[in-house]
């Protein structure tokens, strides 16, 4: 793993040398892949050395179909809003989510290996699904502000550290996420925001070196009316298959359906709330603002993320929901503002999103954790919360639990933000290609665009 | 219900009058959602007290993730059409969904409680999605035209009565409709065109006072190229899940198969027929119009709907497809433009889609109904007609059977359009800020919009 | 058969020559789905006679929602990267694949009829869709080139030699082709060549008479920036239910494991290098081409089809999707430039996703063929080789199962090129109203347009 990282850095390096051309050089080259094709050669190396097919060992996997539609459809469009970011939008998700699945695939299945071999099932496919949404949320937050080379190496880093933190939090810990909101989604938004951080220009230098005025300043940080519809297909298609998603990985049939009606009326009531706040915080007269309709919609998947399977109550899923909406679009409309001013920007608000519903949802696992009991669990207590079942006598006390709940959910955050900010100043590195301001938001730094 | 109603109108008028400034008043204000929000915790309270998990009570459903898709992305893109109303097709399609598959969900099971609980299952959300639909047609016969609290003053009432007559459709006429073309098309399309006429402008004052020359009058009732092609987003997903949708609520295999290949086979041969129909009728040499190829096409999923699990054999199928696709595109282009002059507008023609094609499946199911017999179905009989099953002899005659799908029909019909009506009749009430004809059809009523 | 043919083109040729005004002639007129009518009306006939519902006759069919996505979502979107044909690629996609659809359903199953009947299932519906794709493919070739009539006309004609060259390929050779690559892909996209050489304009007439410098020459030839974005939601459904589709058929539950995988894995490989590919091929400092991403990027599906179910090693999946990729943007870059210039246009580029890679996968059948060993395979040698199980030393052996792997590409090959050429031959007939030049690539042909 060490040598393929330097050799990543190396050889990078090298190629970038080598042409000296002084338009060539300043920005990328036809060959500023090659090391990421490096990258896929060892990935395939390692899966002929270690993964074999796991065969009969397979359980009726429900939410794969969907999931899949998620990573790449649903994160994919979600994040087209921008007026002249389409192309990155959807082919970065697509070229990130490609490698991160193999790789995640790895990573994963490292702490659960027998005889030293991995066993690919459907199961486990559908895992590195999961795990790509980690990358995919804090490719949101950095959308249109990081070159494609600082995404795929901020891309590889983090699944190797979120794959580590979700061991932490699912076998050390033994927490209940089903839903992946305190190891994926929370992860994922504060590693992006830890990267955002580190990645914020040197205002030293732009307050004396205005953008100057000769430029058109077509302003790209924007949507147009089309790419707002556009994004549209992605929110929807993640709102549609969420509870496919929460539910994916749930064993027992009840369980299955708890995740499945808990997700399904936690978003629908935090999607009447968000446009019932998105116009009452309008500057004007009550217009809805899209960003809202796209973004905090799903929140009510994420605050019920890792409680979705527990014994919450249909309108305790209707509660949990309605908290996810204000939440969400309070934080739109009035901290993201603030954070930016800070420096830490965050292109799709995956904050509001993914981040704050990600903790609010780990802060409801620690109260139905304390709270729960054999008898109302009945079978289904060892399937939600691993260590508390067993013979009666040896399963994990519910205080047990609910702390170590909140364990994880602070390491998580802790984690993460640190990673993220780390690997953000290593994404600094002019190997990475960094973007000058008048590069953000553009499709054409990386695509050919027509006309 | 009572107090729940009655509340939501007198709570608005009173932030009505509150606010006095001219231009604020005059149209929508930050507030106007309120009400709305207040109904969304009465359902929580409801849920609460009355809802509970079902546990094991569940049998696989198959159709639950494509009736989804085709809920908020089929019905919410079919309906970006137009030129200027994308978000709001888009937006308060999910809006109304969401909220409508709550309530939905209550008043459905408000029919079936047991000890006064309501068991939440897999197939008990699915019911609420397929009842969801029924708005949702409404909403196209208003689109552009009803205000946004019209909508939902107007989806609220219309569940309400769309679950009494499911109520009386399933369980006291015992009719079958496993696709919901009476209960869900029929019903839904005829309320809205009662709700549309009750709509409609008084004309002796628009007849004095025309439209001003000073504004730009740009007709916004018609599509744009990009707006044609979102548009067959909704259709073409509405098209692929339509068999999952009609064949969802089945329950032997053999039933579900019928369901499947049937709907599969009309809606194929309703395609071919509406390419077809549209280049006959056309005005300019054969040229196809994407309004037909948009909704006729799906008439073949409608028109099948209701006897789609019974033995109409594969060829009967393509037959029942075929009549689909000329009925819907005659409609679109003989009789839809008659009805607006009568000042039933229905801007997405549903009528044709849903509404006449539902009346031809009523018409279908009577003709099946008459010739089911026992050596026919076998065991499937009382999965196909629930009344006509049971010991020999205990079961109801087909002919009976026959009639009974006639009752169902025809009240279906009358208890729409009269019901519809009724709400539009009361939607005009100024406290729904009802849109002035300039109003129409813009997302700028609504909407932040770019630029 | 005969019959339906004769009776479409005299019956056309007539209402041809009744209508004499000389614009209205020159190009289509109203009547001209007139014989495809009759056409359908003979399908349905057909059915009427010759299909029953299968009943009980069903095991778990777990690909075809998915499939079912990708034909009618998947192909018909991908189209729609042309900058004023997005109409007709979805129309067009969609009057094909619905009128093929029940074609194919009958010439598929005329080879396995049971007492002069077809018993139709979801499997034997699902059967049909698959080859639709066929059809779609070969649509791809001629996009924009060939006119509505003439695409009926190759369609109705190809379906019946696909399905022939099926049954030659799995039950007189019995090759292995679970994911269609040789059957499907290949020769879709070979047949489409074959019928665009036929096609290609008689360049001595044009040579001397070069397009006239008074009309408007927009160049229609290419994408606009939302047509490439629309493209993608076709091409990303494409690539996700891509693992559904390969392993639609598969019967064992470790061959349906491996199919899964396997696609999965030779799509992400695939995805990554057709990035990296498009960078270094790239005219313009390493900046990626669209068309490579919307492409190249399912190769990895197509290549991995014939073996997906085969003992090939995850790590070896991956292999083939770099192959895959690699294969598909050269071909994109530096193939498809050489062969329009020798008169074989291809809108689509079919030659580098479904063409190559599909010989591709051919070849690598026949390799895994040649290795498979019944100690390895166990179980499944017979789900996976059909003439290779049963009991021990009934089966063929390997080399034989290889030879025959080879020969069902080759003779797919070559009755595809053939087939394909003769009916484009066909196709040029004054009665399938061909396109001159200046009607290439425009919807204004077929459709009415907005303002």
């Amino acid at each position: 793993m060490g040598s393929t990282f330097s050799h990543y850095f190396s050889s990078y390096h090298q190629s970038h040398h080598q042409a000296k051309e002084p338009e060539r050089m300043k920005k990328f080259s036809n060959m500023k892949y090659v090391p990421l094709m490096l990258f896929q050669l060892i990935l395939m190396a390692l899966f002929f050395v270690f993964v074999r097919y796991g065969g009969e060992k397979h359980h009726d996997i429900r939410g794969f179909e969907g999931t899949h539609v998620m990573i790449f459809v649903g994160f994919g469009f979600l994040m087209t809003f921008l007026k002249k970011y389409a192309y990155s939008a959807l082919g970065f998700n697509w070229f990130l989510a490609a490698i991160v699945i193999q790789w995640a695939f790895l990573c994963q299945n490292f702490y659960h290996m027998q005889d030293m071999k991995i066993y690919a099932t459907k199961e486990t496919i559908l895992e590195a699904d999961i795990m790509a949404a980690t990358v995919l949320i804090t490719f949101g937050a950095l959308l249109g502000l990081a070159s494609d080379l600082q995404l795929l190496f901020i891309a590889v880093v983090e699944v190797a550290v979120a794959c580590a933190n979700f061991y932490l939090v699912g076998d050390i810990f033994k927490a209940a996420d089903v839903g992946g909101s305190i190891g994926i989604h929370a992860f994922g938004a504060y590693f992006g925001l830890g990267a955002s951080w580190a990645l914020k220009p040197h205002h030293k230098k732009t307050t004396t070196n205005p953008p100057p005025s000769t430029s058109p300043t077509v302003d790209l940080s924007g949507p147009t009316y089309v790419s707002d519809v556009t994004a549209m297909i992605g929110s929807l298609f993640l709102w549609i298959y969420w509870p496919s998603f929460n539910s994916a990985l749930t064993t027992t049939n009840s369980e299955y359906q708890r995740a499945v009606i808990n997700t399904y009326l936690s978003l629908a009531s935090a999607t009447v709330t968000t446009f019932v706040m998105s116009s009452l915080v309008s500057h004007n007269r009550g217009k809805l603002d899209m960003v809202h309709i796209q973004n905090s919609t799903l929140a009510g998947g994420v605050a019920v993320g890792s409680v979705c399977n527990m014994h919450i109550m249909a309108g305790g899923a209707i509660a949990i929901g309605i908290g996810a909406g204000v939440l969400s679009v309070l934080g739109y409309r009035y901290l993201t503002p603030r954070l930016t001013k800070l420096g830490v920007r965050d292109t799709c608000g995956v904050h509001n999103l993914h981040g704050m519903p990600g903790i609010y949802s780990g802060l409801l696992s620690i109260a139905f954790a304390a709270i729960a009991t054999k008898e109302e669990y009945g079978e289904d207590l060892s399937a939600v919360f691993g260590a508390m079942g067993g013979e009666e006598g040896t399963g994990r006390p519910a205080m047990t639990q609910a702390l170590n709940q909140l364990y994880a959910t602070l390491v998580t955050i802790v984690i993460s933000v640190v990673a993220g900010a780390v690997t953000g100043l290593f994404a600094k590195l002019p190997c990475f290609s960094p973007l000058k301001d008048k590069e953000h938001y553009d499709d054409d730094v990386n695509w050919e665009l027509p006309e």
